[in-house]
């Protein structure tokens, strides 16, 4: 049976033809998007994601039509409506349909869609063995902060990266002091030396939610957490390394362009923090 | 009576829900698009644009489903259905619908539309008059030779022109030398200094199709041309500037930051250009 998806207060099929071609998110990417897990037909921190999509609209001069809670309470409809307790949901915001002028229009509608998929497959034991990543440079644009659709790079990144049999591609950007790591297609990334957890400082870079986690769970097991650039030659060098995503959640990184992080295989402060993060990951359902 | 659209081979209405939200231009700005003049029920320099269109496509792997003269006989029809013979053609191509992951999917079919729309109104006057510009940071990403839908900054940096009472906004960067103009958020920008026509080196900036006629144009009558970085003091103290874009053709811009342009005035120069540019307009007809 094809899953149902969410569209604007209704359930459609989700091949539904829905969106006209004068939707501002299809001609100028004019939206914003989220992804939350969905485990037991609860989601994990609905709350941050739809706050920092909230403050992002704001940012946008973008309307933002739901309360939290009615879209909390579409998305236990999908739930039930799909028969998917563990899966991945996909919020969207458009700002609706206008004649196709750049400035905003008055009075448009936002369209608002909702996909809740199973799972996706990841790559075998993927958490236990840890992942491959590449380098790619980081062209993207000036508001990184916004979890925007202007995914062009991202997916140019991420198809890289899988050409290379690598699990995420690395953006990277360059300083005086050398080339610096900011964050992966669709992750957040950490370095551990010693007993020091190092992540990119907010500096053009998404605030991801389960980084912020990462770093929350960071102090309560009394690591030092370190927000600065994140330099190449450090994270070749470092201890441990590992990203962090909605989907990946704490994943250990082995390999950067096929040199090995200390012995290619994951560390024991990296498998902490999955295993923390896992066993919270059921306080943070709503 | 509504439009009718072009979309993958059929017309339909332009506000018909026709997109899934599986689409990859609306949930990644994987898409490109182009936009054309169309006059006595011709399209000017249809040739080029496609070309370009199908060029950015190689580059980003986007299967590219139509010839050229399909196209054109589809655009023509459109043209006869809506009884439109003065007006612009928008045309978008996406990658196509697919689960929604990163990478490039295999095997999926393009979609790709055309919107025929009367010429938009410009401010009264504006071709004579000359337009006011703003400067806005250019924030973009590193691929704008590439015309995708990815266009945010673009509607960010117009819809600060619009609510500070100006035509256009310029994107500025900086270098050792100071700051530096690059284009507009959708024209191609150009400065007289003596006899000498400048306008910015194609260095991360849109090749534009009327730019590139222009510098035909002003190499005919004999002026010279410096592709080059164009510093904003040497704007400001220019003797004459304008912006080229397929709706605004040469248009003669008067002021920058509220900062007159020479007298105030469109200048000669311009004027001859853009008088040229007028006349040739029907040759590039097809």
């Amino acid at each position: 049976m094809e899953l149902y998806i969410f569209y604007n207060g209704y359930f459609y099929p989700q091949s539904a033809p829905l969106l006209s071609v004068l939707d501002r998110g299809l001609c100028f990417g004019d939206g914003l998007f989220e992804l939350i897990r969905c485990i037991g037909g609860k989601f994990l921190l609905f709350d941050r994601h739809i706050q920092r999509m909230r403050k992002s609209a704001a940012f946008l001069e973008m309307p933002f039509p739901y309360r939290k809670d009615e879209l909390l309470d579409y998305a236990r409809k999908l739930v039930k409506v799909n028969g998917i307790k563990d899966g991945e949901l996909y919020l969207e915001i458009t700002r609706g349909e206008a004649p196709r002028y750049h400035e905003f229009p008055r009075d448009t509608k936002p369209n608002f869609f909702m996909v809740l998929n199973a799972l996706r497959q990841m790559p075998e034991n993927c958490r236990e063995k840890g992942v491959k990543v590449i380098t790619f440079p980081d062209i993207r644009w000036g508001y990184c902060h916004l979890k925007t659709i202007n995914l062009l790079p991202n997916i140019l990144a991420k198809e890289m990266a899988k050409k290379k049999g690598a699990y995420e591609a690395l953006f990277i950007r360059g300083d005086e002091k050398g080339t610096y790591l900011t964050e992966g297609s669709s992750s957040s990334i950490f370095a551990i030396e010693g007993d020091v957890l190092i992540t990119p400082e907010e500096d053009n870079i998404l605030p991801g939610v389960t980084r912020a986690i990462v770093i929350e769970i960071a102090k309560q097991v009394n690591m030092k957490i370190t927000e600065r650039r994140l330099y190449m030659n450090e994270y070749k060098a470092c201890d441990e390394a590992f990203l962090t995503s909605t989907v990946s959640e704490v994943l250990p990184v082995i390999r950067i362009d096929n040199k090995k992080i200390a012995k290619g295989i994951p560390g024991p402060k990296t498998e902490k923090l999955q295993s923390v993060y896992r066993s919270l990951m059921q306080s943070y359902l709503q």
